[in-house]
């Protein structure tokens, strides 16, 4: 089908998905969640030709566990579609209200976003957790995912288009961008006729790319180089809990630990301790030439370089400043932060306060790890993603983040 | 000054002016205020070099008159300034709180920007404005002005630099770029890494330039094409005071009304004695067939394309549409309008809710003038422009949309 065509149908679909209840929502994203399970050999097996080409194509080991769908990650998707259908409906609320003195009367509300997009890798698990998120918050979705995935993401639409029409609803509700050619990508980030709002997920490359070309409004998400420092204050104990977290819990993820940032005061009695546990668990050590001194007694530790500073890793690598006090370090993260989450460690309370005032990112953490920046660890829920700008939303992004809002005016005849 | 420079410059003051007290920041709008009114003789000079430049250029006299600079309007300009030192200061302020299980406390708080672009055409009365808004804001701004401008806005620049120096502050809160041809303003719309947000300010084209070419991202502001629908359950009087008030009481601004929507049942009691009143204001009128006919007895009224209905006209220029009901009336309007401002008149509570809801714009009235839709009228004060999309703000643009916000999470140790 024609691009501008899938514009047009979710331009026009968009209002009849604002307007349904809560209740209509809630029962067709379980109903969605049981067709998922009951189709499930039939998405299997159109993934199975996804990962043969993914073989063939000598994909890399991870991204092809990314690829795989399983009964049990099917199982799991649907689950995660019921606990949509569990969160609040964050469409309607009235979010302020206030007379004027010519007592029109001001009502400011929650209101969808109309139609989103979203452009993301070879997952097929966002088809359906994206399509649910931006569904119960009332909006119509179009969905572009990698050509790598196009037959489990169309196995996974049609499962889902599907269930809305047997349910006497407009399937449009969600679609997907069947085109795998990059020229199609390129054309629907400029839809801005139709589309209200575009959100990328995936690697700092796609993101580059949509922030790059799209004139939809972006929303960006996932990058993070995210850093702990420990100030010279710091309880060592909880230093090293939180570094090991948050360097080694998870690697992928874009709030684990990339650069560790050590007051000059703390780095003999913590780096010696740390680099030991952090090398048992196969983290390399890039260092400054004042860390090095103090891990002297080591080996492998190699020397960090400005370009180390600025990489989000994603891998067991941890590079290491030292800094002479707090507000070197905070400009050190300033500088090569991405927005997205940091922490200080410390007992200083006036030193803690600096830190959370000044660095400049979605989540500041004092004594916490940063991977808790999370939607569910947040308490909101499942997300579409962590926003690392600072337009509508920052930092995890669920349900109440994929509406904006609308003011209503009521009067009796005001003019001015 | 190169403009990479000029962004390093935004980008290391932006901290400065994050964390400046409310108290030094009215103090300095109040003496920046005083400034503008005691150098007004210099920056008045100035503006006769950009004023005889535009008459050799033969601008419209419209826009020579948004181009003067007088005594009185530099005194309007420093009150304008004056009025912000005297709004709320939107940093800092706690939005949410709350504490997870395991017993993390996470803070919601309203912070700065950081850097915020503003690209404008001829008026620089926008340039003290926009200033004083990002500023009082705890934002760095850059500002690029049209270059029909230039003259009179290095002056209020100078001045307000000055000023900052004076009192002992980095003048590059306020930075302008003087360069003045357009492959610098295109190369400045890019430099995502030093500015945070765009906002344009100026026409349609201006915008729309800006949307295209930006890779910061930008809110959209200003252009309306507001409609006023006349509900069969109007009530005449009140139908004919917001129609007369919404459209000639200013025709250049973009919450004017420029098109009417009318009930076909209640087109021959209204149409007839609107529309002369509209022809006394020397308001051309382009109506469809069924409008036109209960017409037919006043001369020159014109017919209506598909054209006028998309047009903001900014003019003595109204469309006229027929429908048959509220639901045509509201798809024709989420057709062609551009999510502004627009208006119901009705005494029928349950067509006015499924208008306020239905309706995709940033303000729906009900039986009130669109002519409100402005930060003064709202209770907001002095505001930046009235978005026009979804993303981030919608509608008037006080200070406090001029703020992003942080999420702060304060623990012991905890780790997942």
């Amino acid at each position: 089908m024609e691009l501008k065509e899938l514009g047009c149908r979710a331009k026009s679909v968009k209002y009849e998905v604002a307007l349904l209840s809560t209740e209509v929502k809630n029962e067709l994203l379980h109903s969605i969640a049981d067709a998922l399970v009951a189709d499930a050999d039939e998405i299997i097996a159109q993934n199975a030709i996804d990962m043969e080409n993914g073989r063939k194509n000598n994909m890399h080991p991870g991204l092809l566990d990314r690829l795989l769908l399983t009964q049990e990650r099917m199982e799991a998707i649907a689950e995660g579609l019921r606990q949509v259908a569990n969160l609040p409906d964050p469409v309607g609320e009235v979010l302020e209200t206030f007379t004027r003195p010519n007592r029109m009367v001001i009502e400011k509300i929650s209101v969808p976003m109309g139609v989103i997009g979203i452009i993301y890798e070879s997952r097929p698990n966002v088809t359906p957790d994206a399509f649910g998120l931006c569904f119960k918050a009332g909006n119509a979705v179009i969905l572009k995912g990698g050509s790598d995935c196009i037959h489990s993401n169309k196995a996974i639409t049609d499962c889902i288009r599907k269930t809305l029409s047997g349910k006497g609803y407009n399937p449009d509700m969600v679609q997907l961008i069947e085109a795998t050619d990059r020229s199609v990508t390129a054309e629907f980030m400029k839809m801005k006729e139709y589309v209200d709002v575009l959100i990328p997920r995936g690697g700092a490359g796609l993101i580059r790319a949509v922030v790059e070309n799209a004139t939809i409004p972006v929303i960006e998400t996932g990058t993070g180089n995210c850093h702990v420092y420990v100030d010279k204050d710091a309880d060592i104990e909880k230093a090293i809990a939180i570094i090991m977290n948050a360097k080694t819990q998870r690697i992928g993820v874009c709030n684990a630990c990339e650069s560790l940032v050590v007051h000059e005061d703390i780095r003999e009695e913590l780096l010696p301790v740390l680099a030991k546990k952090l090398q048992e668990k196969n983290v390399e050590i890039r260092a400054d030439e004042a860390a090095r001194e103090a891990l002297s007694g080591l080996d492998n530790i190699l020397s960090a370089t400005e370009e180390d500073f600025g990489t989000e890793y994603l891998d067991y690598i941890i590079s290491v400043k030292t800094v002479a006090n707090e507000d070197e370090a905070i400009a050190h993260i300033n500088r090569y932060n991405t927005g997205h989450s940091e922490c200080i460690v410390t007992e200083n309370e006036a030193v803690a306060e600096k830190f959370k005032q000044q660095v400049d990112a979605a989540c500041v953490y004092v004594n916490v790890s940063t991977r808790f920046t999370d939607g569910f660890e947040f308490g909101f829920g499942a997300e579409i993603g962590i926003s690392t700008q600072k337009l509508h939303a920052r930092g995890p992004m669920g349900l109440r983040e994929l509406n904006s809002y609308k003011y209503t005016i009521v009067g009796d005849g005001q003019i001015r």
